[in-house]
């Protein structure tokens, strides 16, 4: 449920009807959604009833939402969120471009990839140093070195820092370096760690699990929204199906649909939703095409050396010319839609 | 096994190579690879050996080709295949859109649609006569007559046919009437309709199965090869997985990585990919970028009084932009692959 | 839509229904469900209301059928169909195991393998004559050769024999020999098969599709009912997965869920449904007594030579021991029902 | 890799060599496979040669496990591995059937559960109080409250108490508590979960995530054997497929795997596994059948009233049958296994 308010009311108008929903035990979500202001009620509405709320006088309507994700979707805001970090934009039409290695190797290799992104025109640098291996043995991550190593990498060349979290203890730790929270496709209904996520005050990159349904995705980006968080990236990574010539089945329907369902930004990781590095090219570029809102690669100086993931890696010439076509289709896209 | 050709081969050089192979109870299937020639060995190679072969002076090279799918590979034949049907070419640089009803209802709703496509610059008709469905009880389409109609239909506004063949008893029929086989996907491991279909000489369109992986998809159209027919379009049209939000899910992957591993031509069809009107759009574009040769969809009068499938069915006004922004994506599509 | 009768209908009355029935354009079923005669009535029943049926005094009660696939629910029938085919019965406690090798290579291995399914308490004998092979160029089945050995082996050890038909033009030809028609998974819904299977007088067995659903699967038996023939033995044998550690995933769900919707018989095919031929046994007895009223399995002399699927039959002796711990789980399950 | 100890061993050499593997950084773990002494290495084996383990002359054998789960599986012990927690053993042929509700909604509820569940023979309490709920507006549990009822209600009826982990800083809180940590499906791969109940010493029941291949499976009880803990019982609970008349498709072919692969007890949870309440005896009794050594169900004195799951949860009557019939399987499971 939710109330839209009218364009004349006060700022003190608006904070007396948000303790009023905050003293009957529900959350009060205030967005802009375009010129509209508009608060959403968070949690179950038993003891709030519509009257109670036409009391107030700036309400202009109040509207159920029949969408089990509320305030994730078009139903609630109708505009796209568009999510500001250090001035730049998701969401937009800016070049949305996250690269970097699997792992976190060594200071110099980050160095080295994060010199790479920015002359490449990208603005994000992502990389491991917390890392969800499915084997005990495999080689885990840096830790906080490895977070170090890429704070000093993003300082140097002006790059925003996206990283993964993997345990709520964690969580503080993280914060401390990292521009953006990345949530990996296996924790992506570790209710827990949306729950704290949720409680911060930094956009999460969310990616949709191996055999997460759309619904599902949205259910899980609506827990950090309930919790106070309203920078959400969506990251479509591809779902486990019976196809076992390529790592994952890229969803580009979800993609589509997302932007129809859902105000949130959606970028696309070719990377683990192919593994292939052949096919990075081509499914970036057409699930922008698509709809997404930018690209997550994962590059290496050398993919048959990497600690992980080699296979789906691009070299730094590969890089390069996706770099080039992926400017260039945006700019198709905006042309599209204007037709 | 195949041959590669000395350039000076003569036409009766490579007729007794040609007649030496079947002797010795194997295909022989020639094919120009850009400018080499060669010839596929078809069948197994138990009594033809290199040394037999090596005998002949205008063999150049003998090859293995290291797959399950052998002649429809990019290892026999590196150049994409084109299949030109009365002056049109599916695989080059030109239009490729198949529109039409799901099912022919009547004779004036196919001249209508036939005039649509037409003035939207589409050059081929589909539409179903012999349906396939799921239920004995619904419309089974309207058999030969259906044909007639459609037929009559392409001849008026210089369209090509393309309608689907479920029986093997069916194919002299049907072959009477259209221009291009279509075979659907509950029939895509229909080995003995594979079979028939490679003894004719009109191109097939084979839809993948529902739940086919890459390989069986290629092993499928091999068949057809095998049996002497090498016009084949391929057809991604959504695999099923988990996923309940889309009818189906287009699998992009498949369609950059079939164009990797096959010489030819491959169709998007995001009417059935998608199951949803409002996906068809961005779901087709991302497709087409990403390697698709062409697009299939499913248009509609009034899609919400369609006999079956309306609601994937696009209506004239936005097949009209659709058709606009399609044109656009392939012009944006050869920029894009000299960059 | 369905009518019950009173019991004391004459066979002129219902008689006189029926061909009322039929004038009217729809098929008539006419089945004994325990004491209650009923007549299903088959296609669109626009011109046939109600009120028309009332109109015969033998008409007790009109039922809707709420499901999709009509004649093979348990609304239609609550009683368990029971196929009885020379003597032998389907669908009642009689051991039903259907054993034999994958492709039929030649007369003294399936007469020394019939001799050992006729040792063990087998009765029925599976082999194929005519094989669906992914492949174009793998071993196809020896055809109407292999048919005729089948018989052979089959009237020799009084079997029964079960192969399949894959193409409409071999109906006849495969009718002359086979006791039972099985359609193979790949063909669940070619619905020209199974139309012309439903003008047939013998059992067909039905093996479901790769990716059928439990609802397409009894739709795709409805066709064959619809068609004339009410003797069908649906087969489960695994479905397609993510999972790569078995060749498919037994559907045990399925299993007991059929039982429940349906009065057809249904048997479990775990050679195809593991691909492992440890996993045979259990999976079998497990299938047992979740609901299934028989087993199919793979075996051959010397699987490690079979000319197909060696990986997953049988040897003799462990068929031997398969056989003995079937016969207890088929009791086992008559003491634990009445429980 | 691990090391075969000669029976003369003394408790003093496998101190030093315990050591001795400690001191080269890897892990030791000591088991005792039916009357053979083993020691496992974990960790990657870099600087740990064979010839320097050969020095102890109390090793006999040194074998490499050829598969990525190596601790968990039979290559490294051959004899089941029996969990006993307050004298009842989970992997032997005692009746193991964990019963209760999905949530624990209050005391008097838990406490008449309880009842029913050990006067019907069962041991084990199951019940969710820290509850992973797809939307964060439905009810999260009762939290600690809950566990304070549950282990009131296992002392005293003198049952077994199992209930759900999700956070790693939750452990030590629900460790006071209960007897087994459950982690869910969706937790399966919460690397960071797994490490720390990998340092507590008490059962850990690790049900398969939705779609997660069996090697996963036993990659995720790796990583707790890995970190110390080598008390797992591993619970099928049905994966994520196409089929939507279950709720999940459960996996019969992997409890018979999972048997194969590892020496670890396994459970079939059928209520989440179908999700239908009409399937449960069924599906439990084959897997039972199949090789599972005991099973899980939802119970509800009033399903259709409870907060959660009332579809898939079988009232007390229901419960009381199954229970009669999962004992008689279990008889029947030693007869036969002796055949």
């Amino acid at each position: 449920m939710y109330v839209v308010l009218k364009e004349s009311s006060t700022c003190e108008e608006i904070l007396a009807l948000k303790e009023f929903i905050h003293n009957s035990g529900h959350g009060a979500l205030e967005i802009l959604d375009g010129s509209v202001k508009k608060i959403g009620i968070m949690g179950k509405n038993g003891n709030l009833s519509k009257e109670m709320l036409k009391e107030f006088s700036i309400v202009k309507e109040i509207i159920k939402i029949g969408k089990p994700f509320k305030f994730v979707s078009r139903e609630f805001k109708k505009e796209d969120t568009i999510i500001e970090i250090k001035g730049r934009k998701i969401g937009a039409t800016d070049l949305v471009l996250m690269a970097g290695p699997c792992s976190i190797e060594n200071r110099d290799m980050i160095m080295e990839i994060a010199k790479v992104v920015k002359e490449n025109g990208g603005e994000y640098l992502r990389g491991g140093a917390f890392k969800p291996r499915t084997s005990p043995y495999d080689f885990q991550g840096l830790g906080e070195e490895g977070l170090k190593f890429m704070r000093e990498a993003c300082d140097t060349y002006d790059l925003l820092m996206v990283t993964e979290v993997m345990d709520t203890r964690d969580i503080e730790l993280i914060g401390k370096y990292t521009d953006i929270f990345q949530v990996g496709a296996r924790n992506m209904q570790n209710f827990s760690l949306l729950k704290e996520l949720g409680k911060t005050n930094k956009p999460v990159l969310l990616k949709r699990g191996l055999s997460a349904t759309i619904r599902e995705f949205l259910m899980a980006a609506e827990y950090i929204v309930a919790f106070g968080n309203q920078q959400i990236i969506l990251c479509e990574r591809g779902i486990r199906t019976f196809e076992i010539a390529t790592r994952n089945t890229v969803d580009i329907n979800a993609i589509a649909l997302l932007k129809e369902k859902s105000h949130l930004p959606i970028i696309i990781d070719a990377s683990h939703g192919t593994g292939k590095k052949s096919l990075v090219e081509p499914v970036t570029l057409g699930c922008i095409l698509a709809g997404a809102d930018g690209a997550m690669v994962e590059i290496h100086e050398n993919p048959s050396c990497a600690l992980s993931d080699g296979e789906q890696s691009l070299n730094f010439a590969e890089f390069e010319i996706l770099c080039k076509k992926l400017k260039k289709t945006l700019e198709f896209k905006e042309i599209i839609r204007c037709l």
